[in-house]
């Protein structure tokens, strides 16, 4: 993982306050301010006042956008100016060829060669460069680093980099300002780039707020984590939520055990269950991974009755070709 | 057919524009004042400018919702102390349950033993008190008939009634309040009364946006009627557009051909095409009567660069167990 480690730029600790106030300024007028969607039979299933943060409408489909925004325009010319590099075969890979696109510098992205074609087009269609690598570890660092060694293209992580956190905080920050008085406010945690966003701004603008990451039992590092207060790694976790199978950072933990209250797993079937009300109740599309935020609410992981609650839905791209109902 | 027309009060011609906003201001707090949403890459692929009235975010997943909440609430306290009865397998038998269980009245719904159990439970849901029958018609208004004779309980008919229709058009006359300088409004036509209240709304607020009527050919009774200026009916026709499988009626084709400018039909396969596409891009769930008025803009049925579109998506009741992909 050294690789991730070079030519990390700028932002040395972990976003303060005005660093997310400045990247919602900087990244605003290229992102959508999504909606907050209400559904009165979710709440009567429930007996919480759900307020659902629509990242599934996002530029992308994904939260990732305001990361990748953030990034990119916070690059100074020179920095900018051989392009930008991640490896990715998921939304942030898409989020950085937009971001790049709007910029007019280069986004080389290296995917495995296994990627679904949907994520492959999504990125072309947005200008993204793509060299395809085998599907491990090992071939996508050194794909990656000949490509650096090419290009001298900036690399951008999907999550263990402050700026791509001060990004994603600016989703909560649209939701505190939109609705007042929230309880708690959950969040999935993949990577931890939008649970510890989430938490930061959370912190800064109310403190009462109580923030909770839900996690795939199956991919469960950043639950082992949180309770053994020690990075604990996890290898090609199988979960159908496909933008939770990354493991938390250096970065990312450094701020959830800080500034989370809790993480709660949850299985495979309550994430396909609650991916189908979602879709069936709230009647928008939304990515198993966002449905891992609302599952421990419909399926008693949390004593939800009375609680105002905001849902940070990560994303919508699903593929409808191989849906699990 | 002749049973429809007993009972029917109070509105004896076409709803004028002070019964339209009449109508919105009796049913505008029961309802959702449902958004108009935009789709940067339904743009691009059009070339036009596309909104979305999102009435699948409407109470009970459909814009029938306006209609039963106007028809149930301008009825005097006699007219509705027996409840109201309609004969409906779809939307608008969960919309009048609905209105009814609001007003507190009874409300009667004869569905055929064939129905979905989806929508059985909606209607149950909802407190609607189900009577099923053989699917024909003629069992459908022998049951019907018999059981408004043991009830007293009032017809309410889903669209051959002008207090639905005025319900209906208060859909457009939000788009039309949310969004200026519309070029055209394409709705969905099944029995009429959506594209109908549509019309008279448009023709009233701004008689130079034309609207488009959009069918499946393979239920092209409305096509056919507006074609030849006689009412056309059909008989059973297969298309997955459940919610279009009706035919015109008096009232609705009396409207229809005095202010639609042009109805236009779509295959199956354009229909499941816009079906997906919407899903996928705008990433919310409709059904597949409103993919219909989508799908004439994506597939060259209709030129659309540069025009502004207003697109009234009817609703989002799907069977995610049984999808055409």
């Amino acid at each position: 993982m050294r690789l991730w480690k070079q030519k990390t730029l700028s932002m040395k600790t972990p976003p303060k306050l005005n660093d997310i106030l400045t990247a919602h300024e900087r990244i605003k007028s290229y992102i959508h301010r999504t909606p907050v969607m209400t559904c009165a039979t979710l709440d009567r299933m429930t007996g919480a006042s759900l307020f659902f943060k629509c990242e599934n409408f996002q530029k992308g489909g994904a939260f990732k956008a305001r990361g990748a925004f953030n990034a990119v325009f916070s690059l100074s010319n020179e920095e900018a100016s051989s392009g930008v590099i991640t490896h990715s075969s998921g939304n942030h890979a898409g989020a950085l060829a937009i971001a790049a696109q709007v910029r007019k510098i280069p986004a080389y992205i290296v995917m495995p060669s296994t990627a679904p074609a949907v994520k492959k087009a999504a990125v072309e269609g947005y200008g993204g460069k793509i060299t395809f690598c085998e599907p491990t570890l090992t071939a996508r660092i050194e794909t990656t680093q000949l490509l650096i060694a090419e290009t001298n293209a900036l690399l951008i992580h999907p999550y263990d980099d402050y700026r791509i956190i001060a990004g994603a905080a600016t989703a909560a920050l649209e939701l505190l300002e939109d609705i007042p008085g929230l309880d708690y406010i959950f969040a999935p945690v993949g990577g931890g780039g939008l649970v510890s966003g989430t938490a930061l701004i959370a912190h800064y603008m109310n403190p009462h707020i109580k923030i909770v990451g839900c996690e795939p039992q199956n991919a469960n590092d950043a639950y082992r984590s949180f309770k053994e207060d020690r990075l604990v790694p996890i290898e090609n976790p199988k979960t159908i939520a496909d933008g939770l199978r990354t493991m938390l950072s250096d970065k990312t933990f450094g701020i959830i055990k800080k500034y989370v209250d809790d993480i709660i797993t949850v299985t495979e079937e309550e994430i396909i269950t609650a991916l189908r009300t979602v879709w069936e109740r709230v009647k928008i599309i939304i990515e198993p991974s966002s449905a891992v935020a609302v599952a421990p609410i419909l399926y008693g992981k949390f004593s939800a009755p009375g609680k105002r609650i905001g849902i940070i839905l990560s994303g919508g791209n699903v593929d409808l070709k191989n849906l699990p109902f």
